[in-house]
């Protein structure tokens, strides 16, 4: 039932109400993420980073699957440790694209998420699934530990669980992905957009320069010792507060009114 | 039901059996942590710190709420950059002195925890709240990420369960607090106080010399990789071990009775 | 019932199906941590780690327990400082070996572990225990904080979870053990072998390759900001990618096959 890929793009954006969705499609390869397909996500992150028009992304895949992973068949077929170090490259910088840009990117998953697919998941700043959705670093059955996505997973979860996924390749469902810090709510397929329009009505409903520069320290200031980490905080919140929408904000709050952002 | 404010301090100090509880007394204003307040707290944090007779601190809310975060009111009513990074400075100096006491710190939380009140919490040692509790860092909401409270909710519980209460402003309620690692028990009401004396008994029976060690070492070896953990830590035990109350801690294990600590 | 300690060695190593499995067998003492089993401990893990025909380790207690931490009567007959830190430092050298090597540790706790024994379940790659099982960073008790101890409980649970557990010294029963991911698995104590055993098998029929590689990257990067730690595993999984297992890995994926290690 899926078009076939001639007549659409490998990677679809679609804008509504200042959330960008970008849908990876190439349901008959369960949206692994080719070479072509990692230009196609570079190029759109880069582009709505730089967009002040688009408030939140989400990430979905078309088809039975979220994402499978890189495409072993390419991989394959051009079997020379500088493509590897390149793709992988590659990869990894797309991954951290979704850490460094302004606007809150949330995972919408749908089917089964493994190997760099798990990875993005882990990646993205918020994650929503269907009940019926499976996680695994699936590598380690083709001979190829899942290193690039440990680096994801080791952040999003405790270790042992981590390196129980990675040496057993097994998959765990989305429940236990929630109770392990993978994503963030589970609800039923049917609900899953509305559940993700929740996160996207929240989050467009604050200031864009509050939840831009927030989220870019909070992940520079994780890798900090605390005293180090608190000078970050302390100078971007002072930043913060001397912009027009905090005054505003506080201003409404304490007039009982809403904010009207002025975006700076 | 509150004593008027001008008739009692800001900040309560109780001392009780090696136990000083600090109660945030501006109830009117849910406790908010106003420059006084943040300097009366460091006043009474920097006292304790080189108070040999106490063992244990609690740090309370009187009226509705723990702790709702900064005094929103004086901060618009000295909008400058130079104010806020001295206010922020001065805040995170605080929590800073939490961390690097001797003495275990509890907070006892009865009600609404937000922003700084939310960043208080995750930065004592332990916390026990009130099944009604509540925990929020609701700065995005009025425009202002919660830059200096991520500090801490980023190392207390996982980044994803961090980053959806700093995008969304959302309370969780205290089971989930507990789920997520920022408390350590909860607990109906009337039995908070009883809960918080089972920690502050049994932190009281313990040798403050290996308390107070071990403390200062805890937080300092999870900046450091493994090996300089390990190190440091490898230091840490061979001096705590060559102190008086190990050798008569142990010595009363292998007798089978109590130890009498001599805090050196 | 269990054997004099005079007949058997202290430290027990049997080897099956490329499993090795080390049992403490101080029974009488809990199996505590004295110089001469750490010796033995860490000849051993040496061993091991240069032993290719050992894909996976499974380390278990004799008797009652398993492991009660350090032998506290061999510390008050050596008491100087020289000795504990030698002692300390023998110690920490075993746990980091058994993050170093490149087979996976998995804990099998069937008993009490306790401090310097609950440290070696934290640092196991995997833990499986039985649902009598318990956990507790006792030293606190007799007037020594858990300093090593703290190192890997610190980086296997929360730090509220942690802190909590080494200043009370109390228990954690084996479902609050996984709950905070100090363990992978819980079983009534007649499956412990079994489940083990799921998880030895599924290790042994992973390439040999992939996992050493894999294994030793995980718990670097993890202590290397995001780009340094995508850094290196781009570099382990381009050279992971270029031995001949994970050619044939892929090959027998794609032609729906079972792989045949080569070991390279």
């Amino acid at each position: 039932m899926n078009a076939p890929e001639t007549t659409l793009p490998i990677l679809m954006r679609e804008d509504r109400e200042g959330v960008a969705t970008l849908t990876l499609n190439r349901p008959t390869q369960f949206n692994s993420l080719s070479e072509e397909m990692l230009g196609e996500l570079q190029a759109a992150l880069n582009a709505i980073a730089a967009d002040k028009t688009v408030r939140a992304v989400v990430i979905a895949g078309a088809g039975k699957a979220f994402c499978a992973g890189h495409d072993l068949k390419q991989m394959r077929a051009n079997h020379s440790k500088t493509y590897m170090q390149k793709l992988f490259k590659q990869c990894g910088k797309v991954m951290m694209s979704i850490v460094e840009m302004p606007q809150p990117v949330i995972a919408r998953i749908h089917g089964i998420a493994t190997a760099a697919g798990c990875q993005l998941v882990a990646m993205c700043d918020l994650a929503v699934a269907a009940e019926g959705a499976r996680f695994a670093v699936s590598g380690i059955n083709v001979g190829l530990f899942c290193s690039t996505p440990s680096v994801a997973l080791g952040r999003a979860m405790g270790r042992k669980e981590a390196m129980e996924m990675l040496l057993t390749g097994d998959f765990i469902d989305a429940a236990e992905a929630q109770r392990r810090g993978l994503i963030n709510r589970v609800v039923p397929l049917e609900q899953l957009d509305a559940e993700v329009k929740k996160l996207t009505d929240s989050i467009c409903a604050k200031s864009a320069v509050a939840v831009g520069m927030g989220k870019q320290m909070f992940y520079k200031q994780l890798e900090m010792g605390l005293d180090g980490a608190y000078q970050l905080a302390v100078e971007t919140m002072a930043c913060n507060m001397m912009a027009d929408d905090a005054a505003e904000g506080i201003d409404a709050f304490m007039q009982k009114r809403k904010p009207e952002w002025k975006g700076c």
